[in-house]
């Protein structure tokens, strides 16, 4: 019999006992062995619950229980979760978590204790949701060389975006929508001002490329910049406008990685995911490109990628996973500075004006914007000789252009 | 060092010598051991291949050569292959494959052999090319019960459509451009007669629901009747025609699975699907909708799915993967009949006509309709009751809405 505990009981955590509980006859043959929920650990009482009996307020009952294999952390943040999934590391106990923040900045430390200890650390829904791309990323291409990964990384802006560009509603508006609907929290800042999808980048740049890349390392800009002109005049070339989390392997075994709004061209596939639908995007030099689409987010969904990380080490719990990385090291990292793209620019400037700073410009039209706006796509460039060509020009506007 | 051989040196079996060349480095780190490709055989000569030392021309070397562990089989069909495939596996080689024809038809007694000689029979290239989805149907989403599985299976057709929805060429203009364009072969029966979807519907039903699909218990309908016509139509009423395999869980854990056109709505992630591209969309209870997309086709995908394969082996060459099905049965089967839908019906009646046989429709307009046309969608009903109501009707076209 393998024996699971669960720490933290929000929608996660009860998502994954709800799955471990219906679910659990097909759990049960697959792995070959009985998979049991033992405890939940959690400081609220929750006497209605089905898993009454299962509730512990005291970590350590779990940590000194020699049944308890596999622990799934759905705590969140990176302080209580470091601590008792360093302890559960160190008592031979594997870890599952959804904690995309604890995996973005401890991951490489965590995957060492693990290795060290004999057991394994598992992540698959600290991205994505539940759609499955860390495992196939690691195991389904293996036989890649991967170049980059691209991906709508988060559902509450992709929501509110997509509520833009279709009810023509206005950022702030839309966020109400999206909190009103709980698809955006109170403070909506980790979302809004994508540090959601910096932390889900740095891992599937991590997993991609073989090194820690930490949050800090990756230039990060939200959408509340992005307004319904900018929206509309992105509508007028046919492209749409997603926040991306991107990242890219660069000569001399260097990483690029960033979020930003981007304009992304309609026959894109990722230009089609809307909601609060995630996709990622990865590109290989065999494979050459295949996406990944479904959920990003929820309870069940993300309870999914949970139990399938339970499933697998519960069906070998001493296999060594060989799924870390290395380091990481600030001079690895490469600004994006250095990409060349086309660029959106929205500025308080004339058409000429815009052509006699550009060069070959793509001039934009929409309905009802003032007099002295205009909105063009610049031929390719990189940022720095983008800014230098407008400097001193009223800029409101400028994102890249997929 | 894990020695692989390759059977048939045709587009896949050289795309596998090329991804094991050029990517060697890395799938030695990502086996932790070195992998070499020992044999290629043929009946052809290869004079100038770079790989001339390793031709051989009769399968027993490969047979009898203790060092062999993984033999790929790129030849197709479902004789020589059968043989060679029996003959590996046997002998306690395992058999990674990409050949849709003979995992369709004989996957479950190969399984079974596999099994018994404590090797494994792998086949992820055999469906949607490139795209990974075998593996992370049964490992990525193990904690769900799937429902159902819906695809764009076949890259030929779906070129065709798309030239046929894009560019307004006929069936056969759009076959002759894939023809040309080396997407469709001189005799374009499997693709285009659904064949070849079958045989995939097949493998994913048999993945999904545990037990043997076979070809011929697959009703299964091409996109030859298709035309023009249909394509403006479902456009007029926002729908992309596409041919789709589907399989789902019925009642009684009976199966249903079937491939025919079908209309897809355009916000339906399957209809922004273009050209030679598959995708693959998975319903389970708790990760609810998820899509892979790719290429389905061509030398390097599916040869990245291929030594994705070899890896995984090679990793852990004596590894049980549990990846085998039932038998299957014949009354496990549930015909796509008892399956209520929407149905799009071109035919020689008026509307008055059209409304007094299916009750509430939706009327279709398209330019340059023959008077005595008639197109329309119908509410919810089975295609026997459908066709009971349009008995004595002249019908063109009768396709399924999804």
């Amino acid at each position: 019999m393998v024996h699971v505990a669960i720490l933290g009981f929000g929608t996660v955590g009860s998502g994954v006992a709800e799955v471990l509980t219906t679910n659990g006859r097909l759990i049960d043959q697959r792995v070959n062995n009985l998979v049991r929920l033992k405890y939940i650990l959690d400081v609220r009482d929750f006497p209605d619950s089905p898993y009454q009996d299962l509730f512990v307020k005291d970590f350590s009952v779990i940590e000194n229980d020699p049944e308890v294999d596999i622990v799934v952390e759905t705590i969140g943040g990176a302080r209580i979760a470091l601590d008792f999934t360093t302890r559960a590391l160190k008592a031979g106990k594997s870890v599952v978590t959804s904690n995309k923040e604890l995996v973005a900045t401890h991951g490489y430390e965590l995957l060492q204790l693990a290795k060290a200890n004999g057991c394994s650390y598992l992540f698959e829904a600290s991205v994505g949701g539940g759609i499955p791309i860390l495992r196939p990323l690691t195991s389904c291409l293996a036989a890649n060389e991967l170049s980059q990964v691209t991906g709508i990384l988060n559902g509450t802006t992709n929501y509110i975006l997509t509520r833009m560009i279709r009810a023509g509603l206005t950022f702030e508006e839309a966020l109400r929508e999206a909190q009103a609907n709980g698809y955006a929290e109170k403070d909506p800042t980790a979302d809004v001002d994508g540090h959601d999808a910096c932390r889900k980048i740095c891992i599937l740049a991590a997993l991609a490329f073989g090194e820690h890349v930490y949050p800090d390392q990756v230039p990060t800009e939200g959408i509340r910049r992005v307004t319904l002109g900018d929206v509309a005049y992105a509508d007028s070339c046919g492209y749409k406008i997603k926040l991306l989390g991107r990242c890219l392997r660069m000569p001399e075994n260097k990483v690029c990685a960033f979020v930003a709004p981007h304009l992304v061209p309609g026959d894109d596939p990722l230009a089609g995911v809307e909601d609060v639908f995630n996709a990622i995007a990865v590109t290989g030099n065999a494979i050459g490109d295949v996406m990944f689409y479904g959920r990003g987010a929820g309870k069940l969904p993300t309870a999914s990628a949970v139990v399938a990380d339970v499933i697998d080490i519960a069906k070998d719990l001493k296999k060594d996973r060989r799924n870390g990385w290395g380091p990481g090291s600030p001079d690895m990292m490469v600004s994006p500075d250095v990409l060349p793209s086309r660029w959106y620019v929205r500025a308080n400037m004339t058409v000429e004006q815009a052509r006699e700073a550009c060069g070959e410009i793509q001039p934009l039209a929409r309905g009802g914007a003032p007099e002295e706006e205009t909105a063009f796509l610049t031929g390719e460039m990189t940022a720095p000789a983008l800014q230098e060509k407008l400097a001193g020009v009223d800029v409101s506007s400028c994102f890249r252009v997929l």
